[in-house]
C-alpha cells in the first residue's frame, strides 16, 4: 500500500492522527522535498522534528528522486506499506497526480490522507472560498522571460467581482546555468517569491498591458507562513503592502474582489491601522 | 483562548495532532452540529467516538445555540481555553467567520487549526485545483422556489474551460411549517441532496434556460463520503451518473471543464468501466 499523506501547513504536529498512525505502520517513509520544507525544521540537522515524532527515519525525495526512482518506490509499496509525505494536501497547490497514475498502472493500492492546503487555509482572512475565481501563479520574471498570462485571468475574476488567489513562485533545486553547460550537478540556492516582488511584477504588467484591471490602490491580502504559529495576515492596498515586511517565506497573495458585509468586517481586523 | 479546530472529512482520527492536543487542553469542547455529523459516529449513542478520543464530553452546538449563546461561549473563552470543533476546515464550505468577528470584538484571542475541506479534497480525482472556476451551490428545489443562479456561473466557468465544484444542499434542523405556525419547535428530518437530485435539477435548468451550457453527455465526477474509508468517486456523463447508486451522504459533484493529459489519464481510473 502506498499512503500519500498530507502534512498540512504549520509544523510536524499538523499531520492528522490518521496520517500519523499510517506513518507508524509504514516500513519506509519518503518525503517530497521539492515544494517547501521550511516549516518542518529540516534545515540544519536533517529531519529531526519529523523523525522524532514518527520514531523512524524519513527519506527526502527531491524531484529527481521521484522522477527517477518512482518505480522503485512503487515496487516497495507493492510488497509493504510505504508512506509518501507531502506538505499541505496531497492534491493541493502541487500535484502528485503523476505518482498516483503510475501506482495505479502498476496495480499498487493507494490511500490518500488529506490535510489543509493553501487553497483552503486562505479562508482564515474571512473572504469566502466559494467567491474565488481561478487561481493564478506568479512566476519569477527574468531578463528575457516575463510571462503575463495571469493578467487576463485576474481580469476575468475581477469583472465578476471574485477574489483571486495568487500562488507565488518557488525555485528549489534549480540547476545552475553553469552546471547545465558542464553536465555537473550544481544548484542555485532556493528562492521563494515575496509578496513585494509579486506586487512589483503585478504592477509592471498592469503598466505594460494597461487595461486597468487593478492598480496600486487595489485591496489585497498578504499571507506569510500561513497555518504556522507565527503566520502573518495583512490587508491593504498594493501600495501599502509593498511597505510591509512579511518576513520569512512562504508568502501568498489574494487580490480582493467585491466583498459582502461579513467579509468586509473580517478583513477590517487584518487591515493596516484597523482592528487588531 | 477560543480554538476553532477543523476535524477534516473522514472520522474522529482526521483531527490533526495539534488539534487533538488543543482539545485535550480545553476546559470545554463545543461542536458545531449544523452542517454534518454523519461521519463522526454521532447518530446513536451521542458523541461516543469523539469523546472517547478526547477523554472529555463534547457539547453539541446547533445553529440556534451558536447564534443565541455565542456570547456565553465567548465569555468562557475569555476565562479559559474553549474549543469549537468544525467538520472540514473552519473556513471551508461553511463559514464561521461570524463567530470570529464576534470574538475579536470582545477581545477574545482566537486560534485556528486548519484541516482538509471538500474544497481541496476533491483534488483526489486528479483535476487540478487551480483549474476550477467559481464554486456553486445547488439548493433543493421546492414547488415554488427553483433558483438557478448557478447556471450562469457554470456557463462562465465552462466558457473558460474551467471545472466547477457543485456543493449540494444540506437541510439540518429545519423547522416544520406546522411548528412555525404554532410557535412550537419541531424539525423536519435532515435532508442531504444526492448526486442524482443535483443532476436532475441541473438538467431541468438547462432545459428551461436552453443556452447549451451542459447536457446529459457532459462529463462529471461524483463524490460520496469524500475523505472517508468508504469514499466513492465515479467519473462519467451526467446520464451515466444518474444511474449510479452513490449510497449514504454527503455527496458533491464536479462538472469537468477542459482537461490536460494527466488530468484525463487520472480521470480514466474513475470512469465507469475504465481503469480501477
Amino acid at each position: 500500500m502506498l499512503y500519500i499523506i498530507g502534512l498540512g501547513l504549520g509544523n510536524e504536529k499538523d499531520i492528522t492522527v490518521k496520517g500519523l498512525e499510517a506513518v507508524k505502520r509504514c516500513k519506509k517513509v519518503y518525503m517530497e522535498a521539492y515544494t517547501s520544507l521550511l516549516s518542518f525544521g529540516l534545515s540544519s540537522d536533517g529531519l529531526s522534528t519529523l523523525e522524532k515524532l514518527y520514531g523512524k527515519p524519513v527519506i527526502l525525495a527531491d524531484r529527481e528522486t521521484v522522477e527517477e526512482k518512482a518505480d522503485d518506490i512503487l515496487m516497495e509499496a507493492h510488497e509493504s506499506d510505504v508512506a509518501f509525505l507531502v506538505v499541505g494536501d496531497p492534491f493541493g497547490a502541487t500535484t502528485h497526480t503523476d505518482l498516483v497514475v503510475r501506482a495505479k498502472k502498476l496495480g499498487v493500492d493507494v490511500k490518500v490522507v488529506h490535510n489543509a492546503s493553501v487553497m483552503n487555509a486562505v479562508g482564515v482572512c474571512g473572504l469566502q472560498l466559494y467567491r474565488y475565481g481561478e487561481t493564478v501563479s506568479i512566476p519569477f520574471f527574468t531578463e528575457t522571460w516575463r510571462p503575463n498570462s495571469f493578467y487576463e485571468k485576474i481580469q476575468r475574476n475581477r469583472m465578476l467581482g471574485l477574489h483571486t488567489l495568487c500562488l507565488l513562485d518557488i525555485r528549489v533545486k534549480e540547476p545552475t546555468l553553469e552546471s547545465l553547460c558542464r553536465g555537473r550537478k550544481q544548484y542555485e540556492p532556493p528562492r521563494y517569491m515575496t509578496i513585494r516582488t509579486a506586487i512589483e511584477q503585478l504592477l509592471e504588467v498592469e503598466q505594460t498591458l494597461g487595461e486597468s484591471v487593478y492598480s496600486e490602490d487595489t485591496t489585497c491580502v498578504g499571507f506569510a507562513r500561513l497555518g504556522s504559529e507565527d503566520q502573518m495576515v495583512v490587508a491593504g492596498s498594493m501600495k501599502q503592502l509593498l511597505m510591509v515586511d512579511f518576513g520569512e517565506p512562504l508568502h501568498c497573495l489574494v487580490i480582493v474582489g467585491e466583498t459582502h458585509p461579513v467579509e468586509g468586517e473580517m478583513l477590517g481586523f487584518y487591515t493596516l491601522g484597523g482592528g487588531k
